[in-house]
């Protein structure tokens, strides 16, 4: 498995609407077949300091995430929401197995 | 469940033997029974810019997260390889239900 880790701060200034228009648009990602599995969620708020949201997205490999990347569907996620809501973003990828231990 | 995520940037200078026993340390924390599912590694390299390293938590809940926290077990490992090899970190942490969709 591929996954794929982003931490994002909002942009200064986004409504609450556009926030939620971005969690719905990213929740339509999982039509795309590529997208093995996706976790999301705004950050609960217990520490000063931390991000404000996070997605964790597993792919079969490094080359399905590129199609994903490149479906119409993604590339229309990241113009009308990703690319108005997000300030700031720090991305982990990484190989692992789903049996652990 | 609640969960936590953590990217790392290593701190500088940081020799591959210190990376390692950090590496080695955290999947040690498995022992802890608050920590139900761990998963963790080093970015791919496949673009400039990601983070080095980043690791994926969940608890019960936020209070199992506390009780985890304060297990001396994590407080060794903070204290002899976090402490130690993590030269900028981001956190995000999140309510979630397993069964997506």
């Amino acid at each position: 498995m591929f996954r794929q880790v982003i931490s994002v701060r909002w942009a200064e200034g986004v409504s609450p609407d556009a926030k939620q228009g971005y969690r719905d648009a990213l929740a339509g990602l999982r039509e795309i077949p590529q997208l093995l599995a996706l976790t999301f969620g705004d950050d609960a708020g217990h520490f000063e300091g931390n991000f404000d949201f996070v997605a964790v997205m597993d792919f079969a490999d490094f080359d399905s995430a590129r199609v994903y990347v490149a479906d119409p569907r993604h590339q229309a996620y990241i113009q009308e929401h990703a690319s108005k809501v997000i300030g700031e973003r720090v991305v982990v990828q990484h190989d692992w197995t789903a049996a652990v231990d």
